[in-house]
């Protein structure tokens, strides 16, 4: 056996979408309509998953998008929030993007973390998690968030790491609609991480 | 800004090591003895911490090594586990190890899974868990398992996917220890996740 070489490769879509993207979000609402962007984008162009994410810094620049991937990539980890903490942490050149705390970034992602995405957040170094739609949405048309504790958010906030819920709901719960009546894949049967 | 590309290199000694490593490991101790073997020889190469982690099919068929490259590769999600998993969905073609149930794979693990590797082990297809050194060995060298629910066995025990602890252990938690003694890096400080 050689070793394994691993290679994420982002849609091209992606491409054309970021050039024509502002740098700054100024607001919460602008920095989440981008990741709800994000994940109407994914579906539209069939690229993975209806989630999108996005790591910006204190002043609301983009520091790194995320979009599911696990289907076009074939593999189950790449979610939207773990694509844009590595993209993040490339682009910043460190694995700690709050470099020990002494910066503040956020996480923003069109829906709730599952089980896997709220425990890489803390290793990740961001600061703060905002997200869209709930986790029950995300259920509602088959995905599954896993094992995650009832107390998730208190668990993240007693780490240092603030968790604002339900901003722009209703947009991001329209994107996991519009996947979910196009007949997008529930991939993973019997275990639909998102 | 342009779409990001994330690739992800595994150090060359593991080109060396693979290929003087057997296909197939008989046993469950050989199966664990060439993980806690990939942690130590992380350690000893500096190349990640000290963890490491395959998958194997029921034949004991090695399909994919992984080591922790966080420091290495400047990532937070490129934990042992996490890079075994995305190593075998590449080699097989596949997001969903089991193919829908259908084949049974097994993860093997040097140091029982974080909270993020608890969280992405279902969604993989794996059918199994393998662990040698406990949780409770990284926390005493400083490592922290973030929140992961105290009845995680149960957890994944109730998605199908069994789990066995203490292969090994003793022979994993001497390489946490090495690790330690070394003055091995505990990375993301207040987070240290493994």
């Amino acid at each position: 056996m050689t070793k394994p070489g691993i290679t994420i490769d982002l849609p091209d879509w992606l491409e054309s979408f970021l050039a024509d993207s502002p740098r700054i979000f100024s607001t919460t609402a602008e920095r989440m309509g981008f990741v709800i962007e994000l994940s109407r984008l994914n579906v539209r162009n069939r690229s993975g998953g209806p989630f999108g994410a996005a790591v910006f810094d204190v002043d609301g620049r983009l520091v790194a998008p995320g979009i599911n991937l696990v289907e076009s990539a074939g593999c189950s980890i790449l979610h939207a929030e773990m694509v844009a903490l590595a993209a993040a942490q490339k682009a910043l050149g460190r694995y700690d993007i709050g470099d020990a705390g002494r910066l503040k970034y956020e996480i923003y992602a069109s829906t709730e973390p599952c089980a896997m995405c709220f425990g890489a957040i803390p290793w990740s170094g961001v600061s703060g998690l905002v997200c869209g739609a709930r986790g029950e949405d995300a259920r509602e048309i088959g995905f599954d968030e896993g094992s995650k504790p009832d107390d998730w958010v208190l668990a993240l906030n007693r780490r240092g790491i603030s968790v604002e819920r339900d901003v722009l709901r209703a947009a991001a719960v329209a994107v996991l609609r519009e996947y979910a009546e196009d007949g997008g894949v529930l991939y993973n049967p019997g275990n639909h991480g998102h």
